[in-house]
């Protein structure tokens, strides 16, 4: 095999760079959740990947970090569901792995369905101080999307490691926008077992 | 806050790519792991990241896709463990969200460490259908990481899924490069609760 290239980049949308400029800081929960489901359903039209978005938020401003889209079949990448590519942009844009570091304010993500199981692993070590979620994990299992196993009690864990979790905020918005990727033929992209 | 950039990109240490050159075919899983254990603890001297790396192999021929370390203190991304950027060069050089697919050959993680909660989650999105595991996950705890809250069936789901898991592998091996590493001073890269 040729030799093993020195980097991965993956791009975004146009779309979504326009898009994300058009947030104004709210601090209502339900303000940032819409605005994201916003993104996940033109994500669904424009067709550049799954229906699902996710972004992040300083807690206290409502000042957005980074915005994320589902892009897995568009990069074919599986590692790059919503919440990892925002967690991934935000990171890269505050040069640090840790978003809550000490200095910087708190951080929050806002997610247009509970994270799967990769996502949820990925949110502690990112340093989010809370989690927003729209659609539940089940309206994802409802069109298909294989999850993954989650440990039971997944919010107790994470409110544990100091993450504040809110869920089903909007959900009947962001449970919307998966039956219409389900009603425009999205591709449901888990791993076919041959 | 200025314009949300269009791509990510991360890029991998140099001595990786020469490293990855030097390997030479070998059907026994423990040759895979002492070559995974090797960029591991090169990773460690080198300075570039955490004791950890991860390969993904062909299973049937031991043809190394890609290599992977740990890169999440030197890439400012708590996402850039061993495994996923192991999963992200592999997909990104086949040009597929799945590594099962179809008319390929089957596909091996190789780990120097039990994964972490988001890469076991995100195994079975990535396709592989092998598994194949060093030192433990108490083993990275024992050092201080936070490897977070894992299913504790964790095993069988995943062969549930049509992933065949293999643990232990040159256990002693892996779990000296983890000592080497608290010894050297290593950054235990747990997100700062304040």
């Amino acid at each position: 095999m040729s030799r093993q290239p020195d980097r991965v980049t993956f791009t975004l949308p146009e779309w979504l760079v326009e898009y994300a400029e058009c947030w104004r800081p709210s601090g209502l929960a339900e303000e940032r959740m819409r605005f994201v489901i916003g993104a996940s359903e033109r994500n669904v039209r424009e067709k550049t990947g799954g229906p699902f978005a996710a972004a992040v938020f300083e807690h206290e401003s409502g000042a957005m970090v980074a915005l994320g889209v589902n892009l897995v079949v568009s990069q074919q990448s599986s590692v790059l569901q919503a919440e990892m590519v925002a967690l991934m942009l935000a990171q890269q844009r505050l040069h640090t792995y840790d978003l809550g570091v000490a200095g910087i304010p708190s951080h929050e993500l806002v997610t247009s369905c509970e994270p799967c199981a990769m996502c949820l692993g990925a949110i502690p070590w990112s340093g989010v101080r809370y989690l927003v979620a729209g659609a539940a994990g089940a309206d994802a299992g409802s069109i298909g999307f294989d999850e993954g196993v989650k440990p039971e009690n997944w919010i107790r864990e994470h409110e544990s490691r100091g993450i504040r979790v809110q869920t089903g905020v909007c959900r009947e918005d962001a449970r919307a926008v998966l039956r219409l990727y389900r009603q425009t033929g999205g591709c449901i992209y888990n791993s076919k077992k041959s």
